[in-house]
């Protein structure tokens, strides 16, 4: 053991039995995924060391992936990564019960603005002309899943705003502005590492790998609704195509 | 400049007006996106500074994303990423040729074994039937764009291990096994951070970003074929579904 030479024997034998009895708490279901692991203290309790002891042995959980922590919550055991069907019919909601857990979504920023030249091009509007961003959170069973940022033409859903402003889901929102269904024209799929704000909302690392999506969200006949932008706790979701009476494939 | 403290400002000026002349050249067009650089010799000469320093300026460049160093060849500008379409028919030699780039496969292993349960499970075959593997790099423009396992079932394909001795192209191969056409039945996609082994064949670097596929095609009936892991440099990929007529959505 190679820990010995700066933390000493002893010491390393006891952080590495508290990960050990953990991770098999763990295999044999003792805490399932998305179970709460016990406090500190109640560990420091259970295994007769101290907190330090107990915090490094928690710390290589989290390095082996089969742990996360929660600011203010506490440390939980690692789902399975959710999978997030990218089809015809892209909704959040449906997507995330479907997967059985509770979708819900928080709103970090909601601004119109003028379009920039990118999302002019995309949305198939003037540059400069009016656009209504949203930017927020996703979460299931109250685990942050992905960070979005959505982008509607004024001009085509004025009362977007204040739908938004009533409803949670995009869906209900966009058939309050009269647009009974919307299909996803396309979606662009790459791997990113996650920056400084991605870490702190998706509480990941910074560095951690991160799926990010760009896509377009189109009424029946063929008009752009909804350019999206989603960035995906890596290992938290699998992105899947095909497979499902949904998809081309 | 914090880099003072460490480097001295004179030093920090000299590779910083280095690295902002190649950024200059690379924007008016000078060097274009898959041009060598010159070398750490020329470059020496051109801005009378010591390798030292033009090799400090490089790192700036491929640390801001606009270069990559291809071991033993030298320093190149970035390509924007290469697109590729998931749609029915994934292929790579199609997909790679419509970027306007030029494919090319190279095989690191080839062997026939047991199927594991897992690979079992996705062929639809008893587990420890005998499948064939071939794994290696798909390149374009001779720079890697993809590690791929590709695992066949051998009772289904026997032919395939003498078909991929001869032909490059798994498509061409399927043919000469009297498969006329495959489509892609489901892809799976995920953000992982690239271990050792990728980073060495992809030339990028360990915990860079990497797209990772998990795949299957199918005959016209239905049955499994191919069953696929793909892991792609983030960077140089952008994964694309939809928008074009291959596609369901």
């Amino acid at each position: 053991m190679t820990d010995a030479k700066t933390h000493g024997p002893r010491k390393t034998a006891l952080w590495r039995s508290i990960a050990d009895a953990l991770t098999n708490d763990i295999a044999s279901g003792r805490y399932r995924p998305g179970d709460r692991l016990p406090t500190e203290a109640e560990l420091s309790a259970r295994f007769g060391v101290n907190r330090h002891t107990v915090r490094r042995g928690l710390a290589a959980l989290a390095e082996a992936g089969l742990t996360h922590a929660r600011r203010g919550a506490g440390v939980f055991v690692a789902q399975s990564p959710t999978d997030y069907p990218i089809g015809r019919r892209v909704r959040f909601h449906q997507n995330i019960r479907a997967a059985g857990r509770l979708p819900a979504r928080r709103i970090l920023l909601k601004e119109s603005r003028a379009a920039t030249l990118d999302e002019a091009e995309i949305l198939a509007i003037a540059q400069g002309a009016p656009v209504f961003v949203t930017e927020g959170l996703s979460l299931a069973d109250d685990q942050p899943m992905a960070l979005f940022r959505s982008i509607f033409p004024l001009d085509r859903l004025p009362g977007m705003p204040a739908s938004l402003e009533r409803l949670s889901s995009i869906t209900l929102a966009l058939r309050d502005n009269g647009i009974p269904d919307y299909t996803r024209a396309w979606t662009r799929v790459t791997a990113k590492l996650a920056n400084a704000h991605q870490a702190l909302h998706l509480q990941v690392k910074e560095g951690d790998p991160i799926l990010r999506t760009t896509s377009l969200n189109v009424d029946p006949t063929g008009a752009a609704l909804e350019y999206g932008r989603t960035w995906f706790a890596g290992d938290r979701v699998t992105l899947t195509l095909g497979g499902d009476d949904d998809q081309g494939g």
